[in-house]
Parts: C-alpha cells; sequence; structure tokens
C-alpha cells in the first residue's frame, strides 16, 4: 500500500506553523508497513487543493489529509473532497448533535458559523473527534480511501488512534529499527559502520538529529516475522557499538537516563544557569520522572547560584560564572542540598553579550557529580550557533555523561 | 516571483525529523512579499526527485531545496539537479580546499567520500557554508532560480540569511502582520472580529495555535509603504482588543512578558512542579532574560516544595499537592526565597498516574505572587491530553496571568 500525505493551510505555506502532522503521520504510516513517497503542503485555495487531491489520487492508494475542517471559510477541505467526489454537501444529523452538546458542556454559546462542519459529501463517513467539533471524514473512490483530520495536532493524533489506524493493515511489511548514538559525530560512525551501508536488505541510513547521531535499520519482507529476523543480526551488531549506542526508536536520551536510574534505584537533583531549566523540562517529560527527578534549581543571577547551591562567592567574583569549579560546585550543590544519588551542573554562555569573554560565547561546562565523586567537561558549541541549540546540546551532554555514569 | 519549496530526505517521508526547514524557508520567502502555493517532500530517490524538480520548475520562477547534500550515497541532490540541467558534475578546487581545512581546523581526519561535497555541475555555483562542508547550489534554466541547501536546519539559515535573501527581491509586496491573542478561544475571538474577514485586502484569517490564537493580517500592493498603509487600521483596531491580544509577528508570551519586565525593572522568580521546568526554560529563549528572571524552583519532590519554597508540610500531607493553596504557597515562596518582585508558582496533574484522584489528569493550578498580593486559577486541559501540551499549556496560563498583572 501506497499513501500521500497532504497537509492544506496557508499558515504552513507563510511558515507560520511548523508541520508536526506530516511527521506523526508519516511516522504512524511507516510504522504500519505503508510506504510514503510524497508529502504536498498547498494553501487554503480551492484550485489547487483540488489539483493536489486529484494527483495525490492518481499515485497513491491512500490519501491522508490535514487542516481545512475548521468552522471559517478559509476551511476548505471537504468542498475540495466533495467536489473530487463529484457530490454535493448535506449535514449530517449525528455530527450536528456532537457540535450542539460539546458547546453546551462547555456551557458556550454555539456559533451558527460552526454548523457548516456537519456538512458532507453523501458518500462519505463522518469521523468522529472525541475532543472537538471539525469532524474528520473518509471516503473511497477509484480504489483511492481518503481520510481528512483536523490540522490541531492532538485531535488528529486521537482520531488517526481512535479511528484509522485499526482499519489500515499493510501488505507486505517494512520494518524499521531506529538505533540512536550519543557523543559522537555522524561522519565518524558513518566511518566506522561504512560495510553496512551496502546492504540492501536490510538497509542502513545515517541521520544527524540535534546533537545525537541515528541509524536507521530497514527491512522489507512478506510477515514481520521474516523483517524481525532480517533486521535483528544487524541490529545486534550496530547496537553493540559502545559506549556511543544509548537506545533504539522511541527511546531518547531522558527516557534511557530515567529507565538507568529506575533500575540502579536512584534519584539526581540538577542546578542549571545557561539551560535555564530545559535540562529538568526534558526530564520531566517522561511519565514518571518524579521516581528519579528530586527536582532542580535554575540559577540564572549570580547570588542565587551561591544562595542555592552554594557556589563559593569569592571564586565567582575572582572568575566568573563559567568556568569548571563552577560547574563542579553546582553540581555537588544540588546533589548535597536536594539530597540526590546524582547533581548535575550546567554553566555557559548560550549567546554572546556584553559580559562574555571574546571567543567564548557558545561555550558550555557541564558537571556531574555522583557517589565516586565529580567530573566536569566543557563544550564549545560554536559562538554563531543559536541560543535554543547551545541550550539543547548542552542538556544533550549532560544527559550522555550521566548515562555513561550510569552503566559502569 | 513564485517560489516552492522541495524538501529531500526519506528521514522527512518516515517521520524521523519535523520538517522545520520548510517553515523557516515559507517565513523567510512571507517576508519578502514571494508566494509560496506548494511545499514538497519526497525521499531519498532519483526518480521522484527528478520528477519533483521537474514539477516545481514548471510551476515556480524559484524552487528552494533543502537535504541531500551530504557526504554518503543517499545525498543526491546536487546528482538530480545536474541531471535536471543537462550537466555532468566536476570538482570544484576552492570547495575541496574549504573541506579540507574544516577537518584540519577541527583536528579530524577527513574521510575521502567527503569530497563527493565538492562536485558540482559546471554551470552551477556553490553557495559557501560557513559551518560545514555541504556547501550549497544556485543555478539557472530556463528563467527558474534553484537553491539547494544543506537539511541540518542552522547550515540552512546561515547560508539563507547570508547568501541567498540579499539576491532575492520581490515584485510587488505581500505583507502580513501577525496579530497573538491569549486567553481567549479561536471561536470566540473569531466571532469578535468576524466582519474583517470579508475583506480582500487587507484580508484576515484566524488560527489556533498551542493555548493562543492569531489573526494574519496580509495585504498585497506594489510598495511596502502602500501594503503598510492598507495594512495599519486594521492592524490598530485589531490590536485594540484587550486584554486578550498581547503582541505580533516574532513577539511570544515570554518575550513579550520580557520586555514588560524590563520597562517596569522588575524581577520574577518561578517555583514550578508539574511544568518541570518548562516555565524557566521557555523565559530564557529570550536573550537578555538574565536582566529580570533571578531563577526557580524545580520542586518536583513533594519534600522540596516544603525544603526550597516553603509549602507547608501539614497542608500537604492533608491535602495533596494540586490545589490553590499549594500554588499560592509555590508563588509566594518563590518570590520571598529568590527576593524577586514577582513569583509564579505552578502545580497540576501533567498526566494520568496513580496518585491522581479520578478525573484530574490535565488538572492544573497556577499562582501570581506580586507587590500587590497572590492570585490563582486551575485550568482543566483534559484528561487526554499529552502531558508535553499540558505542560506548555500551563506555562501560558502562567505567562498570560503575569503579562496581565504588568499591564495594570
Amino acid at each position: 500500500m501506497r499513501a500521500e500525505i497532504l497537509c492544506v493551510g496557508t499558515e504552513l505555506l507563510i511558515g507560520q506553523v511548523v508541520n508536526t502532522n506530516a511527521t506523526f503521520l508519516s511516522r504512524e504510516l511507516a510504522a504500519l508497513g505503508i510506504d510514503v513517497h510524497w508529502v504536498v503542503t498547498v494553501g487554503d485555495n480551492f484550485e489547487r487543493l483540488g489539483q493536489a487531491i486529484a494527483e495525490a489520487a492518481s499515485r497513491a492508494d491512500l490519501v491522508l489529509l490535514s487542516g481545512g475542517l475548521g468552522p471559517t471559510e478559509d476551511d476548505i477541505t471537504i468542498e475540495a473532497i466533495a467536489r473530487y467526489l463529484g457530490e454535493g454537501l448535506e449535514e449530517r444529523a449525528d455530527v450536528r448533535q456532537h457540535i450542539e452538546e460539546l458547546f453546551r458542556k462547555r456551557n458556550r454559546p454555539m456559533n451558527p458559523t460552526n454548523l457548516k462542519q456537519a456538512l458532507f459529501p453523501p458518500s462519505a463517513t463522518p469521523i468522529p473527534n472525541p475532543s472537538g467539533t471539525a469532524y474528520g471524514l473518509y471516503a473511497e473512490r477509484n480504489g483511492t480511501q481518503f481520510m481528512s483530520f483536523p490540522g490541531v495536532p492532538f485531535e488528529l493524533e486521537v482520531m488517526w488512534r481512535s479511528w484509522a489506524r485499526p482499519r489500515l493493515t499493510g501488505s507486505g511489511v517494512i520494518q524499521s529499527v531506529l538505533l540512536k548514538y550519543a557523543g559522537i559525530g555522524e561522519s565518524d560512525l558513518a566511518s566506522k559502520v561504512s560495510t553496512y551501508f551496502q546492504g540492501t536488505n536490510p538497509t542502513v541510513a545515517p541521520y544527524a538529529s540535534n546533537g545525537e547521531v541515528h541509524l536507521r535499520v530497514t527491512a522489507k519482507a512478506a510477515s514481520s516475522e521474516d523483517a524481525e529476523a532480517l533486521l535483528a543480526p544487524t541490529v545486534a551488531a550496530l547496537s553493540a557499538i559502545t559506549p556511543y549506542y544509548y537506545g533504539r526508536n522511541e527511546e531518547t536520551l531522558p527516557s534511557v537516563v530515567g529507565k538507568l536510574l529506575l533500575e540502579h534505584k536512584q534519584t539526581v537533583a540538577l542546578a542549571e544557569s545557561c539551560t535555564g531549566g530545559l535540562l529538568a523540562s526534558r526530564i520531566t517529560d517522561i511519565s514518571g520522572a518524579s521516581n528519579y527527578l528530586v527536582g532542580g534549581l535554575v540559577v540564572y543571577a549570580t547570588r542565587l547560584k551561591t544562595e542555592l547551591a552554594g557556589v563559593n562567592a569569592d571564586w565567582l567574583a575572582a572568575h566568573g560564572t563559567v568556568n569548571r569549579e563552577v560547574a563542579e560546585e553546582l553540581a555537588n550543590g544540588a546533589r548535597v542540598r536536594l539530597r540526590a544519588d546524582w547533581g548535575i551542573g550546567i554553566t555557559g554562555w548560550a549567546s554572546n553579550g556584553p559580559d562574555v569573554p571574546a571567543g567564548d560565547a557558545g561555550l558550555v561546562w557541564v558537571a556531574i557529580a555522583g557517589p565516586a565523586g565529580t567530573e566536569a567537561e566543557a563544550h564549545r558549541f560554536g559562538e554563531k550557533t543559536p541560543r535554543e541549540v547551545i541550550k539543547y546540546r548542552a542538556t544533550q551532554v549532560a544527559l550522555d555523561l550521566l548515562r555513561r555514569r550510569l552503566l559502569i
């Protein structure tokens, strides 16, 4: 089965919104073994959307549309699909009832324009939206299936999971394992594993991601079991590249570090300066983080480095805030004062500014304090690297350092 | 001038990477008044990339390509463009020299495969990449300009800003102002401003974003001045919708709150539980945040709510961690203990779990403590809303509450 993803919305074409729906649907289709060859985005324009629908229908068995289901006049996806089907629109009583009920529940008056969202072409099936007024649409024509979802990401995701995914099964299976590496660059990892790039089934392809590198291993087979068997030896060999390999698929550095801390029944506490809470936030993106993250200090003002984390004030006055000693004292301060098994301290220059010594923008010190002592590393992420990238990469380094200590 | 964006990479089609390059280029083109009608993504497949290049060339004056410039075999963008141009590839001495120097500077041995990145079709101009080995490509054929950039977002952005953007000027201008609103839903805002949706120049279109609503006001005109004049009255009227309107274009709630704090010469301190540092991280994404953010406490463990922020331990034992009193004591604790003008406290259930009272998943209490006292609000973000969405929306509420207090 071959799918095409068609995203609708002028907000995408002018760059106001990042197209995460395409990413989500692509990932889900890949997991089902359904090939995606094209992802196309058009604006709220009836002619071009119609052209894109016709093109997609000509080259795919399944067309997934996202966006354009709202109540306003520039929401035209249902009309465009109706035009492709050669049908008009009629009001669906059940959808209207759902919309009216939703407004009643939320205790808000319904705007009459919302009833537009109850109009569907006669041959289509509305796809229920448990969290909003925008029902989706399912239709078939000439062997191509159409599924249309609202553009609000979590509504699309819920409707995909509850309605669409259970209805799709791939013929044959493309199975893929994503292997993840930290602390090594793309070309260094690629040259270590270059012999694998010649294979055709499975294939191995490298990708640099934000502060880490991924290898995607993909096999095609008649069944899921056959694909697994094709993947297994390559995945085993590539997972043995220590200490860089850290996890696979949905695993992230925060999730893997969390799992290791749980296994060791240990806890961690943080003292962040330049990352400003991003490390804490990434760790708490994992459900269950309260089992191993005690908490964190965001010590942005210099005086808080002393007051909250106990960094020596004289040292700060004499040597400034970005150096090995401050990172180590932050890590120790977090560990001791918040009472955790591990402490992480981060201090650096996330962007250039009047206080930053020449050439030091992008310099970050990361320290880990643990049962066996404290160590620190300096990283230079580049003077022109954007602030958020420096923050993110510093958290990657911190997580990877803790991971390596937990593996010992 | 009409542009098309063509993104290359199987990692995009299987959903491994979010296509932020398309967003970036779309936004930049919109700012230049260059229309984008199609954004197309294909994989590392020579035939389909060739087809996409030909289609894009047939409907656009400017084709921007992203990705596929790496040193590995599946990086095929340059070859595909050469094929479209009907040319072969030759090595460029200056590009080769740049690549070799970069490896010398980084003190790493150069992999011979990297020399692939010095190959270009003869009629093309390489686009310098100051931060990596992947040079871009500029070419022209039959009135269509091609610009190809590496897929690494910040390399693409640097090359766009330094090389490509200065070379582009739109004929006629499409100018757009994005107005941003917090604390109001899309349909409520839309019905307040519905008369504006009928206009054709400027046009006004609403978009729901994560925990806020945007109105895009767009005008077409011969010159930038004419477009400004067309936009001005509508922008003025729509900016007067208080207290919801908070800023425009690149402004965000963190940047607007930061600006207000700077204007008032005031500071803020945080005590976050369920948002786990995300509020601190969002505030510190703004350059210069150290002028108004003192710091923050991530009080994930219950005992830290008492030890670090001074929340009454008996109350916590009797009433649990998610209620008005705890949010208020967190806000006060942050304000008093970290010595700031304002304190923000957040406590809630970011996802379901064994400790969460029935129906309370997604419930978040946000409190603001300031010179004139403390206030708190409860928000229910939905039991099935993803953890990261709840965290993000809670930070939106906190920022908006502080913004409104700063406006009084």
